[in-house]
């Protein structure tokens, strides 16, 4: 089917290519026109302007948005409002906070526009194996744009969910466990490192691979790492997190849920980042005012 | 080769059985034998005894041993110490803490006798799947051994990895991180569970499996389960622990590496244990003590 695409950052940029190599006829945008010219050259119809964009569209115009949650998504659907008109279709396949999916999905019905959240899984290693695509929404307007979801996923890897918000929702959900296995193998990993055994690491990541329990995707790409530099010694001890960690322990605080393993693997992301721990300072401090045990010095 | 074999529980029964079809001649020795007796009728030579056991191999006589970690594991090496001679071979394929097994290395040592620790995974589908197993001990021994290894497990899932105890080690850390991984699950899943959103659990976990980032072997399994009963209604919500999680606690503490997400999953599994929190009662006690908060009262 034909369709609008805006935003190709690492993911949007895959999943035109996939979308391409069906035989879907993919329009797209970007802020920056580099990538614009890259992905016109393999075959998508390339636009400037989100005017240009939907303008080239057939109705129902279908656009879908790949770009950075919060204020890019706000923007770009305020933009594209009055661009589109009834029955025309959104989709944000972006780590949207569900919440703000929902408020998105009631504006949007104002104006008779439907919308979609689609979560979307799989990384820079989508484009080959397909993206797990988890929908939200009305079920008509999935079914509607289903060949999409279809081009972009592996066999059975794309499902409908249920109202609006529960795609972003259980996409949410997806990655908060997905902190939590990556901090267990970082931690495990640690400990194999500062063993005095001196074991060979990227031979136990491919070892476990061969039917252990922990055998995984992510323990496949852990492979890869250490075999590169077993002492990763060229990457820095600094995490960054992209909202959905934080957006699941929410989740866990409003429904009284404990979720101590995904708040931890959540704050060892935030040690991580700091310079230096105020937190740490208070308990030498403290140390030695009771103890009189003794300070590192600056 | 011919290898006598002690324990035929969950583990140990089906590893028999993958040795047998193998064309491996295995000596069988089971507490209660009911077990040997069904294993003999699978080709095994049954033996009630393990002075039996020993009288029916050939010099270098191997012993596998797949028995519970601690006093069982003790007193059956004090048992074989007479029965075996220089050159013999005992493995330990269970979980021992690895400490322990560095400790039995050197006693048997003393005996001239060969002890390797094999670290194995794969529970209860190995015996379809192969086992992944981590070796540890004197590398000539384990090549003596490497058959036994090489039926044992898929393709590639045996390795050495180096001095006696390591393979435990290795196992003891993959055990660790197992719990982490499975802590993510249990408390995504929770999330979902009582989301209002009415999720199909057992369909978000096959659907994960197809493309996303936490696709695993663990998943595969947890879709199995909710497929029966997505509400596990005839499961407690007590959890056991076989000791590697603790291990690995306290392999963090001795090595001054924090541990938060293991350390979390094993207090998780302690809690689910407690029919009470005498804890949860102190906090209730205080928050009626300082703010006249109310009680619940039994």
């Amino acid at each position: 089917m034909k369709i609008g695409f805006i935003g190709l950052g690492k993911m949007g940029s895959f999943m035109v290519e996939r979308l391409l190599n069906s035989g879907h006829e993919v329009v797209v945008y970007n802020r920056s026109t580099a990538k614009t010219k890259e992905i016109e050259s393999k075959g998508a119809v390339a636009t400037y302007s989100i005017e240009d964009l939907t303008s080239k569209l057939d109705k129902p115009k279908v656009v879908w948005l790949m770009i950075p949650s919060g204020k890019p998504v706000e923007d770009t659907i305020d933009k594209l409002i009055p661009l589109l008109s009834k029955g025309d279709i959104i989709i944000d396949g972006g780590n949207s906070y569900y919440k703000d999916t929902i408020i998105r999905y009631e504006k949007l019905k104002n104006h008779e526009i439907h919308y979609l959240d689609a979560g979307t899984s799989g990384g820079i290693w989508g484009l080959k194996n397909g993206y797990c695509i988890m929908v939200g929404g009305e079920k008509r307007i999935f079914i509607h744009c289903e060949p999409l979801f279809k081009s972009l996923a592996p066999e059975n890897g794309y499902k409908y969910i249920g109202a609006s918000g529960s795609g972003h929702y259980v996409k949410m959900i997806h990655n908060g466990i997905e902190y939590g296995m990556m901090q267990a193998f970082a931690e495990g990993f640690e400990l194999m490192h500062k063993s005095d055994y001196n074991i060979d690491l990227p031979g136990v990541a491919e070892l476990w691979g061969k039917g252990s329990v922990v055998r995984s995707w992510l323990l496949e790409l852990l492979a890869n790492a250490l075999k590169q530099d077993q002492n990763l010694s060229g990457i820095a001890d600094y995490v960054e997190d992209s909202g959905e960690g934080r957006w699941t322990v929410l989740d866990g605080i409003e429904k009284s849920i404990p979720l101590n393993v995904i708040t931890d693997s959540l704050f060892a992301r935030f040690r991580s980042r700091q310079e230096e721990s105020f937190g740490a300072k208070i308990l030498a401090a403290l140390r030695n005012e009771f103890g009189g045990h003794s300070i590192k010095h600056k």
